[in-house]
């Protein structure tokens, strides 16, 4: 830690860099960052590939994050919450655009892609940056404080899973008392589900099937369905983690019927491997987590699909 | 706050009571007492007139809540959580059972019925339990902790609504540090949905209807929809907030048709009271989380709370 203070304080220019897909933790992060820089009077820019999600623009400084990298060179990269430097873009290598980078994440599996790598496992990068600037003697502004919140809140799953310790709770305090506004930022990040996604999630799961046991659950979305909802693929997010949560589920599937096929989701909780049902029909994934498009009509690829996982459990 | 510790000191028997259809802050506010009024040696009783939900079971104790009370006359009645002594049960007569009445709560309009009141604006009645034990200088334990935590986490949305102060995230670190397991309790509540309440939710979600302008949206359940699921009320938790937070929506409200007439759930988000609108229909709550039970049969009542609701907004 000595050493990044050290550099920050040293460097005149810093370009603040987090992952393609940006999501919560990364945007509050990067921003935070920025508004520590500017704070101290270092010129500092923001880049990240994608565009900042509509859910993160009420906070301040948003509009500054930019797609594209200057030609100048920095005397500093700070790159966030990236595990390697490829989730930054592939067509940046930092250490052409900076004279040192800095890499600062909490992924365990972190390549230590940077000159000083600060790799810790907390709850999110907000966390870690908070007690970066605690010990740089940062003043946690309301600003910087609604940053981190996010931040905070958003990898935790609201303070959920794992890794939720009581410091982040004791930080979580801080920063409201610095003037995050808990519930307005829980409404701004949470709620912005539109009526037809709502819809389109409620028809996926009163239709939920499930096998006799109950250990195999599914849904048929046809497209018929989704486009009388006005329904988009992205509303569907998180929907089959959902189905997983259900007491004794230990296999969920999403079919949803699109142009080009028939596409169908998996995740197992405790003990089946996805991956490898899902490779035999054509598809691929993590061991809880996998996919496949099949060509077909609904009923014949569903029948198909089911053969294969009753194969493993039913 | 000294009266309160003055008669629980002095009293011998303590029942402790909760409101029918109990939440996690009614269950875990009143397992926290109990737990903490046998450490001090007392003979203590719990009553609820409805049984705790499936997923509060894993509370420790949660097994000795009793559906009825004895006839004995107890020297002290505990009321936790109830904004009226109607909602404890219309079928008991709180100073027929006990010497002194004692009501903890943290609704606004609460109708002071106890011989001793304790109504504060706080996130939870588990918080107000929290600083009575601190005040009394009671251990807590690991269990109740679990206990006071699930009733903080549970009222205030997974800290998310209004009266979510940095005090309440300073008290539930301090219950973590105390035992209380994060991850494992948001597990516990959150995940524990059966097949039958998953496709209840949805089926109310599908249903979901809307005012022109999007600001107030509601959903209508029908007691043959519910039976046809094998839905319980409890499987309903949580929707109304869900409804609320669609984008655009300032008012959300909740039909149930229920054995004893037809439940009325609102939730607003900035700008309506909808605790004024729940009194015109004769029921009661909070500015942005309030109910009413009406008579009538479900279009009937519909059409009369909405023009209740479209007289604020529309």
């Amino acid at each position: 830690m000595q050493k990044i203070i050290k550099a920050i304080k040293e460097a005149k220019s810093i370009i603040i860099l987090t992952h393609l897909d940006p999501d919560g933790d990364a945007i509050g992060s990067m921003i935070a960052v920025y508004l520590a820089l500017k704070g101290m009077g270092k010129k500092a820019e923001m880049f990240c590939r994608d565009a900042v999600p509509e859910m993160y623009e009420f906070l301040p400084g948003s509009g500054k994050v930019k797609k594209s990298v200057n030609k100048d060179k920095y005397d500093l990269a700070i790159a966030l919450d990236c595990g390697d430097d490829k989730r930054v873009s592939n067509k940046i290598d930092l250490r052409a655009i900076a004279g040192t980078v800095i890499n600062i994440d909490h992924h365990p599996d972190n390549t230590k892609f940077g000159d000083i790598n600060m790799v810790e496992k907390l709850s999110s990068v907000a966390e870690i940056i908070y007690k970066l600037f605690v010990k740089m003697k940062i003043k946690i502004t309301k600003d910087i404080a609604q940053c981190l919140y996010v931040g905070i809140m958003t990898d935790t799953g609201n303070f959920r899973y794992d890794y939720t310790t009581p410091e982040t709770l004791d930080i979580a305090a801080t920063l409201a008392r610095a003037g995050a506004k808990i519930s307005r930022i829980a409404m701004a990040v949470y709620e912005t589900k539109t009526m037809s996604s709502v819809r389109i999630l409620g028809a996926a799961m009163y239709r939920l099937e499930s096998s006799e046991s109950g250990k195999v659950a599914w849904t048929v979305l046809p497209k018929q369905l989704m486009d009388s909802l006005g329904a988009k693929s992205e509303d569907l997010t998180g929907l089959v983690d959902q189905l997983r949560a259900i007491k004794g589920v230990e296999v969920a599937i999403l079919f949803r019927e699109e142009d080009d096929g028939i596409k169908v989701n998996f995740r197992s909780k405790f003990t089946v491997n996805v991956s490898e049902i899902a490779q035999q029909l054509g598809g691929g994934g993590h061991i809880r987590a996998s996919g496949a498009i099949l060509q077909g009509n609904l009923d014949n690829v569903k029948e198909k699909v089911l053969n294969e996982v009753f194969k493993v459990i039913k």
